[in-house]
C-alpha cells in the first residue's frame, strides 16, 4: 500500500468523468490539501470559483461499475486560521411568511485555534462572546463519477455522493460509494471545521484541511446509495428533496443492507428498525437534502 | 399542590373542547392509568375503539387562551406484561416502487419484563432471538384543546400537540403547550414502552402505563408550537407534512425562543444554530409528521 | 321535494358535529345567503369572525355513515357590490429566497357589477386599468361533519371536504361527499366571485352569494374522498400537503371510481389515465392543498 | 436562414457539453428524426440505450451564457406505426399503501394510424376496445447544456430544460431556454404521440418523429427557467421535487416575466395572477417534477 501526496492544480465544480488527476492502486492512501467551498486556499488565494471545488478525480485501479469504493477518512487537520459561514439561517428552514423578517445574508469570519482545536466568531455579537466551539471536522462534498456520462454539480448530491454536508463524515468514518465508471473517479473538497445538523446557514465553518483518505475497491458487492460505518453505528444515506424522499432512499438502502449482511429479512429488520432506528438530517439546504438512517451495531450480528 | 388519582370512564378519539373529566388547580399533580393505542386496558379489556383513546380532558383552573400549560412528565410505570407493534415498516418510509415488496402488515406481541424493565418479541424470528430492548417509556399522544372550536383526531398533531410520537417525551421531560381555550383541557394517552425515531412501523411498543404529570399554568408567555426541556437540551416542535414543513415550524419556534429567553437576535441565533443545532424526527408516519429542533443548554444563557 | 329558505343566525369556524340549524329530507333544495370569508354580510355587517364562517349544519334525513351525500350546486347569485382579495401572492408559491422581495400583505377591494356579472379592482394600478373579469362563482368551503368526533377548522380540508378552494365547484357542478355521521351535517360558506388556480393570493374575490343547493342521500355507495361531475368531466379530489400527496389521494380515488362505475380494472384504467388524465390545482395556500384528478366523460362508459 | 437535415449517428443520455454534432446560424431550421425513449429507431433497430437518447448537441453560432435560445417547434410528423407505454400508473401517484395493490409493470404496444393521426392499443382489454386517441405530439426531453460543466441525465430536468414531459411542448409552441455555454448546445429526443398530464404511467406513447425546430439566439434578455408561448397563453416552467417547489420556481419566473415584459409590478402581477393563473402538471414521474404557470395573453399588454 502506498501513500500519495496529491497536490491538485485544477479543481472541478462538478463530479463526473473528468480526466484523472491521480492514479492509485486499491488500498492506497492519499494525503491532500483542500481549498474552501468558495475556492480560496490556505494562503487566502482564490484558486477556483465556487461552488465547492473538488480535488481530483482520483482513478482507483481495478474499480469497475457495480463495485463499491470504500473510503476511510483517516485524518483531517485544519491548515488555515480562519473559516467563514453565512448568516442568517436559510429561507428554506423557517416558515415561508417568516422569511420576510430575516436579516440580509452576510458572510462572517471565524478564528480557528489550531492548537486548542476550537473556533470562535472573529467579531462576535455581545450575546455570543463566550461562544467557543470545539472543532468537529468533516468533508462536506465527496463522491465518485455518476453513471450515464453525467457530471453533477458540487452544489448537490445523489447516489454517487456529492454535497451531502453530513456532520458524521469526519475522521474515523468509513464511507462506501457505488462505483459507476472504471476507476471510480473519486473527488473531494468542501471541508468544514464544524457544522450543525442540516447545514441551515448554508455552510459549516468553511476552511482548508489536510485530509488523509484510504481508497479501497470492494468487489462482489453492489450498493445503490452511500453507506457508512462509525465506531458504534452503521449508516445508510439518502439524497433527494423533500426530506421525506431522502428518508425513503436511506431507509430502503438500510433495509437491503440488513438483509444482505445481517441476516434480517424484511419482517425482522422492521421489528428492529421500528424500535431502534435513528435518523439524522445531514443537510436541508442543498438542492438535494440528505438524511441518514442509523442503527447501532450492538443490535446487529454479521451473518 | 394536590395529587389527583384520575380514573377515566370515557375516552376521546379527538382532542377538543369535550366536557372536562377532572378539574385541578395549576401546579397539581395527576396520576392516571392509560389504555393502549387500540383502546385495550391493562387487563386486556377493550374499553374504547382506536385511534389513541385519550384520558381527559383535564381542566386546569386559571388557564386562559394565550397562556402556556407546563406539563412535567414525572413518572411512567408500565402496568401490563405485554405490548404490541405493527410490522413491516410503513409504505411511507421506503421508495414507492419498493412498497410492492413489503410483506403484509401484521400485529405482533412483545413481552414486557416489568422488573428488568425490558421488552422482547413474544415469538421472535431466529435472527432476533437475542433482541432485548431496555424500556424507554414515552407518551405518544397528548395535548390541549385547539382553537376555533376544533376537535382534532388523535391520529394526528398540530400546534396543540396531539399524536407527536416523539421518543423524548418521557419521564424527566417538561413540555410547554399553547393554551387555546379556558382551562386548557389537557388530554393524554397512547403510551409506548419503546419507540425508534420516526415511529416507522406505525407504532412504538404499545402498552398501558401509570403516568404521573404535573400541570402548571404559565401566565404572560405565549408560544405557537409545543416546546420542551430535557436535562441537557431545549426543544421546539413542529408538526406538519412534509418533514420539510415540520422542520420549518420547529426552527421558526426555536428562533423565537432564543430571542425571547436567551437574548439572541436572529443574527446571533443563526450563528449559534448553524453550528450546534440538532434535529430529531419524532414521527414520519402520522398524518402530520413531527420534527424536533434541539439545542444544548450548555450553549445558552437565560437573559 | 321541498325548497327551504335557510337564514342562519349563527356560523361555525369548523366543520363538525355541531347542533343542526336545519333539518331537510333527502332531495330537498336549500336556498341560503352566505357571508364572506371574513364574516361580513351583504350589508357590510360583521356577523362572525373568520376564517370562513359556515352556514349550517344542515341535517339530511336518512344519511348514515358510509353513505354518499350528493350536492348539486344549482345557482349562485352575487348579493353584494364589493368583494376583496389579498395581495401580493403568498410566500408559499414563490422561491423561498424571493419571499424577501414581496411587498407587504394588503387587502384590496373589487367592485362587482351584478348586472354585467363582472369584477374590477376598485382602485386599480395604471397597469390594470382595463382589467375586467367575468364572474365565475364558486363555493370555497363546504363539507360534511368528519368522523371520530372531529371538528375541523374551515381554514383547511380533508376527506370530509372543507376549504378546498377549487374553482370548478360552482353552479352546474355536482359534488359527492362521504357521510361520516347521521344526517351528514352539511356546511357551506366562503363563496368567491372569481378565483385563479391555487388561490395563490390566499383568497378569491371574497363576497356574499345567494346559493341554491340540492342535497340528496345516495345509499349503497361508499367513497373516501370528494368526487364531482361537471358537464364534460368526472373529478376526484385529494386534500393534503404537499401537492404530491394531494395528487396521490385524488388519483387513488379516481382509480377506484373507474373500477366501480366504468368497468376499468387497474390495468385498463392506467392505460386510459396515462394518456388522458388532467390535473387541476385547487389551492396551494390552505394548510391542506387540493388537487383534482379529472377525466373527460367522452372516454368513459358507465358499466 | 438555412434548413439543416440533421442525421445523428450518436446519441447522448445526458444533456451537457458534449462535442457538437451540428453547427448552425441563429435563426436556422433543423429537421431531424428522433429515436424513441428506449433508443429504438423507426425501423425497430436499437441505436442507443435509454433513458431518452438525445439528438445533438446543436451548436448555435453566437449564443453566449446569459442569452436566451428561442426554440420554435415547427412540425412533428410521426414516422413509425407503433408506440409503447408502461402500465400501470406509477407508484408515485397513488397512496403509498395502495402501491401494494398495483399489478406488475408491463410495456404495451400502441398502433399509430399516421393517416388518421390516431393511436390505439394493439391488444386492448375489452373495456378499452373503442379507445381511439387523436395524436397530440410533443417533445418529452430537450434542452441546452447546463452551467458548471454539468451533464445532466435525460431522465430528469432543471433550469436547462431536460426531461420535462409537458404535453404543451408540441408543434406551434415556442420555448425559451437560458443559455449557459457558448453555442447553447441544444439537444432533443423522447417524442410522444400523446401524453396525459403528469406522465403518470412513466411514458407518453413513445415513438419516433421527424421534428422541425427553428433555433434563434436572443441577446439582451436573461431568464432563469424555461418559458414558452402558445397561441393563447404565456407559460413559465419550474422543474423540481416536490411539486410545491416546481410550482414555486414556475411562479417566481412568471412574476419576473410579468414585470419585465408586461409592466406589472409585484402588486399588480399578484392581483392578476391571483384571479387568472392556470397551473399545469407537466410530469409527476421523473426525478424532477414539472409544473407550468400559465397566463392567457388576453389579460396582458406588452410594455
Amino acid at each position: 500500500m502506498s501513500t500519495h501526496h496529491f497536490v491538485p492544480t485544477t479543481w472541478h465544480n462538478s463530479i463526473g468523468s473528468h480526466p484523472p488527476a491521480l492514479h492509485i492502486a486499491s488500498g492506497d492512501t492519499v494525503v491532500t490539501e483542500t481549498i474552501d467551498a468558495g475556492g480560496v486556499d490556505k494562503l487566502g488565494v482564490q484558486r477556483q470559483h465556487g461552488p465547492n471545488p473538488m480535488n481530483g478525480p482520483i482513478f482507483v485501479e481495478g474499480a469497475e461499475p457495480g463495485d463499491v469504493l470504500r473510503v476511510s477518512i483517516d485524518t483531517m487537520t485544519p491548515i488555515r486560521d480562519t473559516g467563514w459561514t453565512w448568516g442568517p439561517i436559510s429561507a428554506l428552514v423557517v416558515d415561508p411568511e417568516a422569511v420576510r423578517d430575516l436579516p440580509p445574508r452576510k458572510q462572517v469570519t471565524w478564528n480557528i485555534d489550531r492548537a486548542a482545536l476550537t473556533a470562535r466568531l472573529a467579531a462576535p455579537p455581545a450575546s455570543l462572546e463566550d461562544f467557543v466551539l470545539p472543532l468537529a471536522p468533516m468533508i462536506g462534498c465527496f463522491g465518485v463519477a455518476p453513471k450515464l456520462g453525467q457530471a453533477i454539480s458540487t452544489a448537490t448530491s445523489a447516489e454517487h455522493g456529492g454535497n451531502m454536508d453530513y456532520r458524521r463524515f469526519g475522521p474515523g468514518t468509513t464511507v462506501y460509494l457505488p462505483v459507476a465508471v472504471p476507476g471510480a473517479l473519486f473527488h473531494l473538497g468542501d471541508c468544514h471545521a464544524v457544522q450543525g445538523d442540516g447545514e441551515i446557514v448554508g455552510t459549516g465553518i468553511e476552511t482548508c484541511f489536510e485530509v488523509t483518505v484510504t481508497l479501497t475497491v470492494e468487489k462482489g458487492r453492489t450498493i445503490t446509495w452511500p453507506r457508512a460505518e462509525i465506531a458504534d453505528d452503521i449508516i445508510a444515506i439518502g439524497n433527494a428533496r423533500p426530506l421525506d424522499q431522502a428518508l425513503q432512499h436511506a431507509t430502503t438502502e438500510m433495509l437491503t443492507w440488513l438483509g444482505e449482511d445481517f441476516g434480517l429479512d424484511k419482517v425482522a429488520a422492521s421489528h428492529l428498525l421500528g424500535q431502534v432506528v435513528r435518523y439524522d438530517i445531514g443537510n436541508v439546504f442543498d438542492p438535494a437534502y440528505t438524511v441518514a438512517c442509523r442503527v447501532a451495531k450492538k443490535w446487529l450480528k454479521r451473518s
